[in-house]
């Protein structure tokens, strides 16, 4: 343990005297210069350098929509996954756009979709069931599936690791999942009031029966006794893959990107097991929805970008990605006074 | 006139429908929609495309460092030049990776650059002179200098025409620069108190100094008649190419993206002469320079990122060009719901 800590320390300041040496004024480049000392803590290298990056859309179904809580019908939840496999969301434009290789997880859909499509080499079947239960009545899931959707996580760790990609930024699809990620950081002890948005199409009634049912939910399944515990009962398969994911990912020198609420309350999960995971996390944007930054703040996380977006799929990741690889160009590829005929004096704070 | 104002409302009402038939939640890209939105005015389109990014730093020199309000020699400005040219500074870095062309412009640097330079493609020969008078005793420059920098900036503007760049970037380089800027400013009537910053390398006692360098001689000049007397009384080469650039790229179908506290006053003297330029502006981000956001302000842009930087270049505009890009690779590669197969209550504004 100490021997890790003296190694990180040791790369810190390596790193820190590089940023220094690099033609601009000292710490002029205010946030990439954080984000590049903090990617080469993860990477465990000075510059670090991204090679390839990959987003991952989960996509889920989640039984309390029975409860009415979203305007809209659970079949826009497989709907967008062919929009996804046929290139046309935002996602898809975006991933293109910055040049990630995209990948969708079935992580429980209700539709059974065609071979041709599981066939896919950017689709994987993790289908632990068509949906989860409704939590409002039942547990989410059964211990077994937790146990599988634990071990589709694995999988998919492996699969990056296999493949070299050492960015990974994280996205998410499923109608009635912000009720899901609002209940699971309800269950962690989050206030009600901070965490459950209206969201825009949903009036103020709507927002009391949506409130209502996620305050329920979760009383009724009290008391929990870890974060495992809470995404059985109140959770979705998606969360638990990517809890298992980003875990398998620790000291494995892969960057974690995270978009909006879901994500970061999948990501939370994570966290309240290990609080060191959250050196490996960057947080993409920050999301229009309102609980999104109480729980960033509670991470210690600060996005990257704000530009009021609240779609989901991973948009904001991606463009917060593209900026830690921005960081990691800067680092890697500028001069060095050391090496360049600029005068030592610029080297010094100032804005020249 | 009355034309004009009716195509631009059918063009924003076509720009809407669009952006509302796209597979994402009404409203749900934020301001990636504002920006597409404002773009598609500019290129008079819809979807508005852009073909080609070209980034021009402007480098000068300054009279003024005489008085000591800089605590750095002016042979860097020189050496930076050469650094850009070898490909080693930030914006070479941040351009590559955004795909700009990047192109330098010698508005007046004080070296005698060699010919091998000079014939550089991506070098513009546009010294007026080998930097402005300290404009604390005298004239910044002459009527006929100014002239001589306001023909260059249109035969720049020519330039971008001809070669079908449509989205234009801003980056400024030279030792005092800020001090000009600043004195510009506060000649067009902006509070002292508000723009002039320290910096970071400066300290108390020498923000006081540039502090008063910049009131005496805003004082020393009056009474301005308009923003072409303000530059050539306090004013620089650079910022003169730059209003001409942008005076001549009205109307023309060409997006421009501001940079840090430099580019923001060169904007502020088109703007000072015809509000309406501001609809053909992105401000790319916000600056540290604590006078940015107010000037910003003034002419109602908003930054589209805020990255805690202060190193100029146009490191902040080619990041803030790179989402404007991006907001038209969303509007025109994205399905729509017209085309696409997703249920039509997706459309309505919602989280899901």
């Amino acid at each position: 343990m100490e021997l890790r800590e003296n190694k990180i320390k040791e790369l810190e300041n390596k790193m820190k005297n590089h940023l220094d040496d690099l033609t601009k004024p000292k710490g002029s480049l205010g946030k990439l210069e954080d984000i590049a000392l903090k990617l080469s803590l993860i990477k465990e290298e000075v510059p670090p350098i991204i090679r390839k990056k990959a987003h991952f859309i989960f996509v889920g179904d989640h039984g309390v929509v029975e409860e009415g809580v979203s305007l809209y019908p659970q079949e826009v939840t497989a709907q967008m996954v062919y929009n996804f496999l046929n290139g046309g969301a935002a996602i898809n434009v975006f991933a293109r756009y910055y040049n990630y290789d995209l990948f969708c997880v079935d992580a429980g859909v209700n539709k059974k979709f065609e071979d041709n499509i599981k066939n896919r080499k950017d689709f994987f079947d993790m289908k632990v069931n068509y949906g989860t239960r409704n939590f409002y009545k039942e547990k989410a899931m059964s211990d077994e599936e937790y146990q599988k959707a634990y071990s589709y996580g694995k999988e998919l760790a492996n699969f990056v690791l296999e493949k070299g990609y050492d960015l990974v930024s994280l996205g998410d699809m499923g109608i009635g999942n912000t009720t899901v990620a609002s209940a699971i950081l309800v269950a962690h002890g989050f206030n009600p009031e901070d965490i459950i948005d209206k969201g825009t199409g949903i009036d103020d009634d709507m927002l009391k029966h949506k409130k209502e049912i996620i305050i329920k939910s979760v009383e009724k399944h009290k008391p929990y006794k870890d974060s495992k515990d809470i995404l059985i009962k109140v959770g979705g398969y998606e969360f638990v893959i990517i809890k298992s994911f980003v875990e398998n990912l620790k000291n494995k020198k892969v960057a974690i990107i995270s978009d909006g609420f879901p994500i970061t309350a999948a990501l939370y999960s994570v966290y309240a097991d290990d609080n060191s995971m959250k050196d490996i996390l960057f947080a993409g944007h920050l999301s229009k929805v309102k609980g999104h930054k109480v729980v960033l703040d509670k991470m210690g996380l600060e996005p990257i970008v704000n530009l009021q977006m609240r779609l989901g799929e991973g948009t904001g990741a991606v463009i917060g990605g593209s900026i830690v690889e921005l960081s990691s160009k800067m680092a890697s590829e500028m001069a060095t006074f050391s090496g360049a005929k600029v005068s030592k004096s610029i080297k010094d704070e100032k804005n020249y």
